[in-house]
């Protein structure tokens, strides 16, 4: 069967929410391509209507165990629910560190919730490509909401979480100083924090410190303050609470406006994010090239004849704007 | 005093080493723009010569106290250093969280040694071209180490090890499977293994794990197999055989002809990723340009009329190469 008639019959199927083709065409995604870029195209148009939710936080703060106890509450509501566990950290072996076999336990047999864990695609921003594409896969299998999962430590994971209509940051009492550090970077994107593990010695102290740290942030929220929950996932504890806060996050995003602003934010990084991957093909191509050069450009590099600023304008300079007259727009399909 | 002028001066002055020339040097990389561009274009003919190494590991390994130490090595050898901390985790703070201000306690008013951090840009890949402009600025200022030092969790910190000539990955014994995890995969990139807080329990544990997964993947190292080493920072047990391992890495690199190769990795990819940020400009002067062709495909994506891939493509399409006659060289200076 060709790849063109493969989606042909795997769109219906994803948006009819079949768990295999959900899979399929998740591990399509992860693999990129031709393929994935064209089953991604076709879905974009059904990504409507889900809740997209980041949920992020320091290493060991357990953030798949509260996961897994969102998850619950969201069944008990009658609501769908889609994850995708984004592992950063593994670009060459692949694998997922975040546990999801356990939590696929839990919740095995129910076909209401599907679980999947991406690893690096190995390139710069190729990971963030990917869970777009696989937000869109779950928004677009009917999910109403959709769940993106990170450690959250760096750059990547950052840009991943903007993908989420509402970011929930998990800290946890007692960590030691550098590891709670990391998660200064992303104090900023949280739209609810949750200090889980709150049963541990020195909860209340960590609630106290995120609320004076927030208190000092009140300009440019746009009208939303994040509010600071205490959690025990591992009990539930908190969850109820949590999905309430999610609902009402939404609601606010949608009265004032933020919502709008948001899936603009959204659209302008993604579309970035690819021109810039295809950027990187055309550089890949040229390097290797009959023509040479780049090749010969970057010998210049080494040797130090060049700077790599102005050899990467140069590279730039060879590409430019066509007017809008030249261009025949393929969109206008 | 002109951009220009400044630079004129301040280029000697880094080249003679003096503290202030660098330190305001590495300001400006910081800061970005022109003025850092202009200053890295004139520092980029005389970064030869420096041994740069990358050093980076999970957090809490002891990185910065071994950082520390390895200076004290180096010293002990009248080798000058110049150290950059990396810190990609407050891309909106701008804080640095390594113990910078500790080490600078222990060598400050040693002309020998530079130590600074440098927090993340903001944007993509936008803390790897500084970082990378900021080990040129130190190896023009003709120190002997160029010493460049992440928290080793995500994409941003591979891309900014991969600019050293030997990277050394720190790991300890006893911390959480997660953490531990978090340097997976770093573990490819190491070049030399270090093992710090080695009178821990569980050290020789560690040691043995690494060493049974590093003979797993001998094939494709190129002749190199990453050494295991134990070390106790703190007590500056281990540094001087670190120290010797650093120089065998260099001697195999250069009498391999590895060290070529590796320059031209470096050298691609800083050129790729400058030219991802020209293209990123040009996307945000076109995107509030009077045209505002990209303006409103941006809104066709919003409203999913347009796919994020499709409309990359239409912006890229509007880029092409010219061909080299139409290209006035700018390098021709």
């Amino acid at each position: 069967m060709s790849a063109f008639s493969e989606i042909q019959s795997l769109v219906p199927a994803i948006r009819s929410g079949s768990i295999r083709a959900i899979a399929r065409g998740l591990s399509w995604i992860e693999a990129g391509g031709d393929r994935a870029e064209a089953l991604s195209e076709r879905l974009y148009q059904y990504t409507k209507g889900s809740s997209i939710l980041g949920i992020t936080g320091a290493p060991g703060a357990g953030k798949s165990t509260l996961v897994a106890a969102l998850i619950k509450e969201i069944r008990s509501r009658s609501f769908t629910v889609g994850v995708l566990a984004v592992d950063p950290s593994s670009p060459f072996s692949g694998g997922a560190i975040l546990g999801d076999r356990i939590r696929m336990n839990d919740v095995s047999g129910d076909e209401g919730v599907f679980i999947r864990s991406m690893a690096t695609r190995g390139v710069l921003g190729g990971l963030c490509r990917a869970a777009a594409d696989g937000v869109d896969l779950l928004c677009a299998s009917g999910k109403d909401f959709v769940i993106v999962e990170t450690v959250g430590v760096g750059q990547d994971e950052i840009d991943i979480m903007r993908l989420a209509h509402t970011t929930v940051v998990v800290s946890v009492p007692g960590l030691g100083d550098e590891v709670q550090a990391l998660k200064a970077g992303i104090i900023e994107i949280a739209d609810i924090h949750v200090v889980n593990k709150a049963d541990r010695e020195g909860a209340s102290q960590t609630i106290a410190e995120l609320q004076s740290l927030l208190a000092m942030k009140t300009a440019g929220r746009n009208g939303w303050n994040p509010p600071v929950l205490a959690s025990i996932a591992t009990e539930g504890v908190g969850m109820s609470q949590l999905l309430d806060l999610i609902e009402g996050h939404r609601m606010f995003l949608r009265t004032s406006g933020e919502m709008d602003r948001q899936l603009r934010i959204i659209a302008e990084a993604r579309v970035l994010n690819i021109a810039q991957h295809l950027l990187a093909q055309r550089f890949g191509d040229s390097k290797t090239g009959s023509e040479g050069f780049l090749r010969k450009q970057i010998e210049r590099v080494v040797v130090r004849e060049l700077s790599p600023h102005r050899c990467a304008r140069e590279v730039f300079d060879r590409t430019q704007y066509k007017t809008e007259q030249e261009t025949r727009l393929s969109s206008n399909v």
